[in-house]
């Protein structure tokens, strides 16, 4: 039964080969035991397979019978083989399958009686739908808001990359601080002299993105029951994360001027929020720019009320006349602003980099807060966005972007007007990603989503950016570039002919509130 | 005045520059506006100066008086500029500098009595601390758990990375799916099919490294006050998350077999926790594999409680001799387990990209938390990944990595061997990344950190990784993965003579426990 192999031997016992290298470091019991339990894990070994005996098994492979039974004895231990009187050692039945009790089925389990209910929401899925809906072919999609990919600058970052290679060699793909990559921070810190802040490195934090900004927002400062102050509307995913941290969502309206901040301090007085959450340029969904009375104001009752604000600035530079209005971080002088920005809009969304400058004692806290729930931001993404703000493309980028993003702006509108329907309106945004457009009062909102879709085009419900459901009243937000000029044109056309649609079925019954997203899935 | 440029004409009052372009889209009004606004924002335009008259304005500029009526409403409404009878139109003062009244100063924010306390715990530097520390040339590291970068395939990284730049183009940049890139889904699937697990990509949801999977399974499951069990001692940075959403956090003991079930039942009565976490393979921090009798003996307990199994598999892919065990998900036939992976431990933590198998329902779950904490894992990476798994480099450069730790760890226990001091001991781990090294009793465990830093060696003090503190014993989790051989033996001598010091001075008073991680800062 022995077949030679070289520096080894073997023994063939119906299914069982054993090669012993004499030569190796791993002792030969262990060489023994670990070529078995393979057999066994691999079912090479069935179950109940009788194996040889110690003292045949040593003798067939030329070692001390002790080396088998050390052998044996470990694989005992580990539960794959078991030794009875009479019969020998076998294979241990059903080793992988843990056994039951027969009298006792196994239940499935329930999960939803585990979960935490506070994760779920109605358009808990509206993101990701709209997500994957905007990578289909077929579909025209104003809902997102994602950049437009064929402007990404693929040649310059490739030779970035290739340089990259050459200089950072293993260290960009090594780990990264928490806070982020030092050259990134400084890096960051000259792009925010061009916003007109003046921040040192130590006052900036690296993230996956924005949006983890402001769920670290919502985990350090939200206990369950506090309460929050939106603009009204408001970016939704901040609404979703800052309820699914426990908070109440209140909203203050906002107008051509932004935060109506002649409702907000009695807000402030009744209600004592954690912190104040607001897009001031180009807002998201509405398009408005908060003036700098505004701001000014904003600021003064955060002061005087000793309320934090979160600023985020996502798409403050892409103003398509003139400069955008100087973020209030740049304008705080007392440190009451956690301003969170990003890569996402202005570069690429698929990095997932952003950023927050705040107070040194919150980029602890947020540093804390990173290397707790996924240590650090992706390294490459972090060295590539260096090199690309050093060598000044980044800023030719954003000129060409102002150009392109404007005249897709100037599109739309056209569309719009051309294919006018009674009833909608909207307002020209001075820069940024949306047009919010105000629907027909008796638009069905939920038909109007539904009959669009059927008609190959999405749009984002400006309802979900009510923190309390708008008052009757029907938006839409529409993004205006991440589409092509041709796809604009025919959107809003299908679009304006669902709502003139919509218009005309509103006598009919209402469809289930509940279920209206389904179509777009 | 007037300075002619082509194709615009130009105003200098004082400082005042005025540019018109009657081919630009931009309406005449908006660009005096936004140019007045710009010099205003740049303080070209200092505080109460006096703008010129409209009719002046106009009249320089060859414009109607109603176009720069309209640009300086604009920015009047804008809050830059106010008309006052008499004085004329000047430059807000302070415009940028929120007014206060001066009897009542701004007060500096405490931002503390604004934290969420749940997120503070006595280790909270340690791991930022330790990340920062492994990169510094000077400390010889053993306290993190990282590959070894020497390692890392760069030329093959670099060529893959070459090719996704032809085929990817600008998806390359682009968003992914919530869940993550479908073809990385699918080469998880075959990479898993060889951990003896079968499942369908539906099943699989990419995650920011597992660390975020532990965020996620905390956010999902717990509710503050619900126990949760461990082993003990455990991976710190999961006991620090589910304490951080509130948990309650149990141990049950490991033995040389691994998690002790037969503790593990009364437990389960008594505590009926949300769930049990466990590293069966190669343990962090002790290097343990649960046998397989124990691996069936915990399903059959979670069953029959009706108790998930978060399992977590970072070093199950690095056995030293013949393979691993199966994971426990793949010998659940009932879905209780979520096993989470990363490629951070054998390829390079620096892409921070892991992932969650599971039931549906708690992939769709997780989903739903991306979506709303940061939308998705970084795409370059995961288009990188999945070509690394579908070239069969991945298979390749596990060979490797197994035959170099391995004899690193064989370096570090000959390390440890030769400079063996009395007292110290530690068990020979079968694969990962770790030795679990016992120290002399009487060795004080703060002045044994400051000790070995000041020389130059930095380990991690293993009584984070209990979630109640050791009984009375001190241990030092030693990685091995990380430094060169040279390290690996110059930093264990230095470490055995910390300890042989550390062992004579124990009888003086020890220093304050709070703050003995300080001199690794």
């Amino acid at each position: 039964m022995v077949i030679g192999g070289y520096q080894s031997s073997c023994i063939k016992g119906d299914k069982m080969r054993i090669r012993i290298n004499r030569q190796a470091e791993t002792p030969i019991y262990l060489q023994i035991k670990n070529q078995i339990r393979d057999m066994i894990i691999a079912e090479v070994l069935p179950e109940d397979f009788l194996l040889p005996p110690e003292r045949n098994l040593a003798q067939t492979l030329g070692v001390n019978r002790s080396t088998v039974m050390k052998a044996y004895q470990e694989l005992k231990a580990d539960g794959l083989i078991v030794s009875h009187v009479g019969k020998g050692t076998v294979v241990v039945p059903q080793v992988f399958k843990p056994s039951m009790p027969r009298e006792r089925p196994v239940r499935e389990l329930s999960w939803y009686q585990f979960f935490n209910e506070n994760i779920t929401t109605n358009s808990e899925h509206l993101i990701s739908d709209i997500m994957s809906l905007t990578n289909c072919d077929k579909v025209l999609s104003f809902a997102g808001g994602f950049p437009d990919p064929t402007l990404f600058p693929m040649e310059q970052l490739e030779a970035l990359q290739g340089e990259l290679f050459k200089t950072a060699k293993c260290m960009l793909y090594s780990h990264s601080p928490v806070e982020g990559n030092p050259a990134l921070r400084e890096s960051i810190c000259q792009l925010l002299a061009r916003r007109q802040m003046t921040v040192s490195s130590r006052e900036i934090g690296i993230l996956s993105g924005s949006q983890q900004g402001l769920d670290f927002v919502a985990r350090i400062f939200i206990n369950p029951g506090d309460t929050v102050v939106v603009e009204e509307p408001s970016f939704f995913g901040a609404i979703q994360i800052f309820r699914s941290a426990g908070a109440r969502v209140i909203g203050v309206p906002i107008d051509k001027e932004g935060l109506r901040t002649d409702m907000l301090e009695a807000l402030l007085i009744r209600h004592k929020p954690k912190f104040i959450y607001t897009l001031p340029t180009f807002q998201n969904p509405s398009g408005v720019t908060m003036t700098m009375a505004r701001r000014s104001q904003l600021l003064t009752l955060a002061y005087q009320y000793q309320v934090p604000v979160v600023e985020d600035d996502p798409y403050g530079e892409l103003p398509f006349e003139g400069v955008s209005l100087p973020p209030l971080k740049a304008l705080d002088r007392y440190g009451y602003v956690i301003y969170l920005s990003t890569f996402s809009k202005v570069l690429f969304l698929g990095l997932r980099v952003g950023w927050v400058v705040a107070a040194p004692a919150i980029i602890s806290k947020f540093a804390h807060l990173k290397q707790l729930t996924d240590l650090h931001v992706n390294t490459p993404s972090q060295l590539l966005l260096d090199q690309y703000i050093r060598t000044g493309l980044y800023e030719k980028h954003l000129l060409l972007l102002r150009k392109e993003y404007a005249a897709k702006r100037d599109c739309m509108l056209a569309a719009l007007e051309k294919y006018r329907v009674p009833g909608v309106s909207w307002e020209k945004p001075a820069g940024g990603y949306y047009i919010w457009c105000r629907l027909p009062k008796q638009v069905s909102r939920h038909k109007l989503v539904a009959n669009a879709a059927r008609r190959g085009v999405i749009f984002l419900p400006g309802e979900v950016c009510y923190p309390d459901g708008t008052q009757g009243e029907s938006f839409a937000r529409l993004n205006y570039t991440f589409a092509q000029p041709e796809e604009i044109q025919k959107g809003i056309k299908q679009l304006m002919q669902a709502v003139q649609e919509s218009v005309q079925l509103a006598e009919e019954p209402e469809w289930d509130m509940g279920s209206y997203m389904r179509p777009i899935v």
